[in-house]
């Protein structure tokens, strides 16, 4: 992995990553000339027991760019700077513009519930530069680059004081909200351990000193030994529709041996993970022969310097589409209660998505 | 409150409330001829520590009703039955046909996770015989008798064996998936406190025991006294956008003084908790002239039979709206990680539903 680190015009931070080396002198563009000051803040909810963050001056952006305009693209011209700039990078992350949560938030207001400033970072990880792409139509190699490059923002915002866990994740298609369609995830690093991976650990910390081997590394291995649910089995890396997924075409994706972060992938590791994301991917795009919308996690260990044997490095998708046409709305079981209600057993997806054939090998 | 009990040809119950006597002689109606057999399942989601209901039979209906059809008007042609007959009552309230949860289920299957059946009940809550009406359009007598079914329901379930929890709520729009749109609203009955739920009353006890008083009860005297995010404030109930909330317009609804569920409201604070519904109802709806999407959720305690002092009932509004044509997505940060991340803040948002004009007494 090559990497080329570079500072914004507006003092945001860029940094490009290559499989070959990156030639030098590149700049970093921004479109924006004004230097980012954001202030975002959180205010505690007392009755779910968690933080919410808020940033009104995302509403203010000043910044409207023409309908066809894409700052993921690179720079074409330089009286136009898109967010990236042209070169042989492969990968390129930088600063959100609009973050949610930055370093750089300061004072908080003073209100009837506790505040603090939003401490944190919210990253953009372009994923290639050719727009019309998409991460599983990258080459292997390309992907295990991406999950080199996530290793890598863990270890650097592990090092940024007062955060505790770092979440990769990737919103795909318009029915998730998204309107950019450059391949693209964030990476959100926060000030505290957030709820759903909070959860995780304090059950996988539960079931590791019962078992004394991880909850994922056990369920992976029933999964794989069941058989009916299995997607992808490699010699390092598994996925699977969970026995218990939320969502019909929920996947998870995982290594075979535990492994607590990003950093700690092996190289073998990494090589069969990309092809086990590959095929979940091509998989997806495949079953109705269109794009297929779908939230990526990645949830890993928290950045507490502890190493976390209860921890098992796992991404899980969760897909908006029930079937085709049809969207499965998040309503009043799930929302106000937190209990999920499936209309599909995980068995019959499984089912769906084994007999779709793809080729991970096609250049 | 008037109520008459009947059985559905298909063996579901169907409940009748009136504010007036109502008719005897009244036959249920069903959609379907068959009787129902609803075997529901729950798996265990080891790695988040909940249960998620699989109900695949939903899928199997076969029940095709042409495009015009309305299961919830009233019965006009006895060739062709709806779920509610013709009479003059106010609000019905029957067993759903398809539902999530069942006293009926029985075995669950064997998997690699804990599996059991999926008991409990769904009911579907018809609000008015006008197909063309909306909850904030009814009478506030209406909505009283609304409030007095609640807990008429919530009394009912408390005493079927091992309910733990009651939910009332209404899905309401295309923009949270309801393509059903005369005036109804659901309530589910869990064989378990759900994660929500859960949460909520775990900080609730926290801070009874810290403090003496529910946090709720607490946190509303001091919205009220900030006066900046309050929506409505009479005699027995208020209204507001909580400081901490996670949606740009939502509001909570609740009595001032601290009623652990709907069977303990007295008759003086139904009638206000009605006109601070109304209120909130008629200003969502007058925001952009036009019928405002939002899931309502009515939390109380849960129904074991203790006392539950810490428990303060109230509603919250949950709009997915975050302009008039624009959608808050739930994506990365929220569904992934559980933190909200918020564009707008309360202060300005409650400004918004303060500005609109409605006039809850205009017959």
């Amino acid at each position: 992995m090559h990497t080329v680190e570079l500072i914004k015009p507006d003092g945001r931070e860029l940094t490009l990553y290559g499989r070959q080396p990156l030639a030098s002198g590149i700049q970093a563009p921004s479109p924006f000339p004004a230097p980012l000051h954001a202030n975002p803040h959180l205010r505690w909810n007392p009755l779910r027991g968690e933080w919410i963050t808020y940033a009104a001056y995302r509403q203010d952006r000043t910044f409207l760019p023409p309908r066809e305009y894409n700052p993921l693209a690179v720079t074409a011209d330089a009286s136009h700077p898109t967010e990236v700039p042209p070169g042989n990078w492969d990968v390129a992350v930088f600063e959100n513009r609009f973050p949610s949560l930055s370093t750089g938030a300061g004072a908080s207001p003073q209100l009837i519930v506790p505040s603090a400033p939003a401490k944190g970072r919210c990253e953009v990880v372009v994923f290639t530069q050719d727009a019309d792409s998409s991460l599983g139509e990258l080459a292997l190699d390309h992907i295990e680059l991406l999950l080199e490059v996530w290793a890598d923002r863990t270890a650097r915002l592990k090092a940024v004081t007062g955060i505790q866990y770092v979440l990769p994740f990737e919103n795909r298609g318009a029915e998730v909200g998204v309107t950019l369609h450059h391949p693209h995830g964030q990476i959100y690093a926060y000030p505290f351990v957030p709820p759903v991976p909070a959860r995780m650990q304090q059950c996988e910390i539960e079931h590791y000193r019962k078992n004394g081997s991880p909850l994922l590394t056990d369920l992976m291995r029933k999964e794989i030994d069941a058989k009916e649910r299995v997607i992808y089995v490699g010699t390092h890396a598994a996925a699977f529709v969970p026995v218990c997924a939320r969502y019909p075409y929920e996947v998870w994706v995982g290594t075979l041996e535990p492994v607590a972060d990003f950093t700690r992938l092996t190289a073998d590791q990494r090589r069969d993970l990309a092809r086990a994301l590959k095929t979940v991917l091509l998989k997806y795009d495949a079953l109705w022969q269109r794009r297929f919308p779908y939230l990526m996690a990645w949830y890993q260990a928290p950045t507490d310097g502890e190493p976390h044997p209860e921890c098992h490095l796992h991404a899980e998708f969760y897909p908006p589409s029930r079937a085709r046409d049809k969207l499965k709305y998040l309503a009043g079981t799930e929302l106000a209660a937190g209990m999920f209600a499936m209309d599909a057993l995980p068995e019959d997806k499984a089912r769906e998505l084994q007999a779709v054939k793809v080729d991970i090998d096609r250049p």
